[in-house]
């Protein structure tokens, strides 16, 4: 009997049910936003991380704000429910994004025409319908995915980096989706996993989906991946991508790029698993890109991880010496010519056939 | 006025003051070893690291141990001493190199006509001589490292791995010996320290030497080098080497491996810094060279790592899935077609040569 997919997010009367990442691999443990200051919070805090997971959890927050209402908000009061929870992750675009596409639904000049049921009942919808597509688009790209390999099940060997899975998304994930299908489509499967300093994603978030789905995994330091690639055959690389340039180009967590030069000096195919919403076709090239430098404590210490007790654990684990300078890039660029194909939810595109795709 | 070189190792009427590398970067604190017991331990509990320093541990714990008698040991017996500091670390072939050297100067057959007074005084000697010898190695290969750039100051970007400085040594280091000596040649030096997961000698060791020094340095995340190498000019990568095959193919560190792959793809110069010994021409090429797997728990845990008390620290601290599996392959192998050349205290010689040359 098939396992019960791994989902961090769940819909419900008492409010939005997210798994709390603070807590894992440590413990699997649910935290439920009733409003608005829970979902921020969750938001700030980490509960819940990945530009789809953040955005689903914004637009709930805003519906569980609003349902809190007797009497119809007015516009300025309805644009502050969002702002605000905005404010929590100013940089998270999809939240943004899906936030206009909220306020489109009810025009200032209409507004007033909207009962409350109204306003609460297609705000609702609407997050829903978010909620859905996000899993529905995962579903989707991981079916083209699993189309790149024998149809006979197989062994295969697969490295990934970063997490891009269901902890990730609503569900599935891009990334980690495909490689979740792969083993739903009988595949004999082997998954190596980037532990992903600095932050310890494929570590801490990775390593344990694997082991929740029963996927015969193993974790390797960043370090790891050149002496894999040369000591075993290994058949793809899937990673997944935070912002796609026009030409190809991809910003993706800061490891990605490495890993792609050395699949490419050892002929393995790399792959990017991505959404048509991860594609900014208004970038025409990576140099364009910005990478976010992030605070050197992430790489001198390690005070960010949480214990079992949700406690911030090595609060004086100093790994390096006081004082140093770090460096702590988020992401890097992979080139388009290391690109093999985008594994999207439409179809698997080659780097140079993107715009005339999805244009 | 130039600062006082760090040197980790001093041979003084106390005995031998090791500097504690358990508490680095903690502090700096010194462990005296006044009898082979002593050393044993320095050996066994990582208060000494690296080949070098390991074998000149082991070489006076065994003087110190002599010293102790005042009617001169049977053979046996000075046999005996030698083998149970071996056992402190039975792979450390320089140790087993060095004790086989001392043995040679007391042949079984002409034993009994040493008086215990020479005994104690040739090994003492002898001692020095390797303790010496390994700091002029290393001041030679670090002068001629410092030929392969300009000859006025410069402004010089390098990136180096692990640790192979002055406490992997008798003094001064071999890779990051020559960044010392590229300092005290008066070059605009910034040095890029990979921390080196999972043990994270560059975080640890490196970047504190280097401080220690005032070289100016940065520490980066293995994964990281890539973004470096593509986001400004780096003049040459610069490591050490635990062995090179007859053919020039070079066992280091992990993570080695892909930091060439990636100087090769971006055209910087990659150069292996190491002393004759590093060079066993018995071996014919880099697939001959066994790799050690180290425990999991370097990659899952860091509890190995010492507070500023000399406590494990984060002993709760596991950074994955408990039971998740984790390769630890401790080297990786570099092909010769990606070294530009061995750095030596004999010259530089490219990988091809390397028979000829030393021959």
């Amino acid at each position: 009997m098939k396992k019960e997919n791994l989902r961090p997010i769940f819909w419900e009367k008492e409010g939005l049910k997210l798994l709390d990442q603070r807590q894992i691999p440590g413990k699997k443990e649910w935290f439920t936003a009733q409003n608005s200051e829970d979902a921020i919070f969750a938001i700030k805090e980490m509960v819940v991380r990945g530009a789809p997971a953040i955005a689903i959890t914004g637009l709930f927050g805003a519906v569980l704000e609003l349902k809190k209402f007797s009497k119809k908000p007015d516009y300025q009061e309805f644009q502050t429910i969002l702002s605000k929870i905005l404010e929590s992750r100013p940089t998270a675009v999809n939240l943004r994004r899906a936030f206009e596409e909220l306020s489109s639904i009810f025009p200032k000049e209409e507004y007033d025409k909207v009962s409350l049921s109204e306003l609460q009942q297609k705000s609702e919808e609407f997050a829903i319908h978010v909620f859905e597509e996000d899993i529905r688009n995962n579903l989707a790209l991981a079916k083209n995915g699993v189309g790149l390999f024998p149809s006979s099940p197989s062994k295969l060997k697969i490295i990934t980096h970063c997490n891009t899975g269901a902890l990730a998304t609503a569900g599935h994930g891009t990334a980690l989706g495909v490689i979740r299908s792969l083993k739903e489509a009988g595949h004999d499967l082997t998954v190596y996993a980037d532990e992903t300093r600095p932050y310890l994603q494929g570590a801490r978030l990775t390593a344990w989906e694997l082991m929740e789905e029963g996927i015969e995994n193993y974790l390797i330091t960043d370090s790891m991946a050149g002496w894999l690639m040369s000591s075993q055959k290994i058949d793809a690389v899937i990673v997944g991508v935070d912002r796609v340039a026009a030409n190809g180009d991809s910003a993706n967590k800061i490891g990605t790029y490495p890993l792609a030069v050395l699949a490419k000096h050892h002929g393995i195919p790399f792959y990017i698993a991505a959404t048509e919403k991860s594609f900014d076709f208004k970038i025409t090239d990576g140099s364009q890109i910005p990478i976010e430098m992030r605070t050197q404590d992430e790489v001198t210490r390690l005070n960010f991880l949480k214990n079992e007790k949700g406690e911030a654990i090595l609060s004086e684990g100093v790994i390096a010496p006081v004082g140093v300078k770090a460096l702590n890039p988020s992401f890097d660029v992979t080139p388009a010519n290391l690109i093999k194909a985008f594994i999207t939810e439409k179809g698997i595109v080659p780097p140079d056939k993107i715009k005339e795709f999805f244009g």
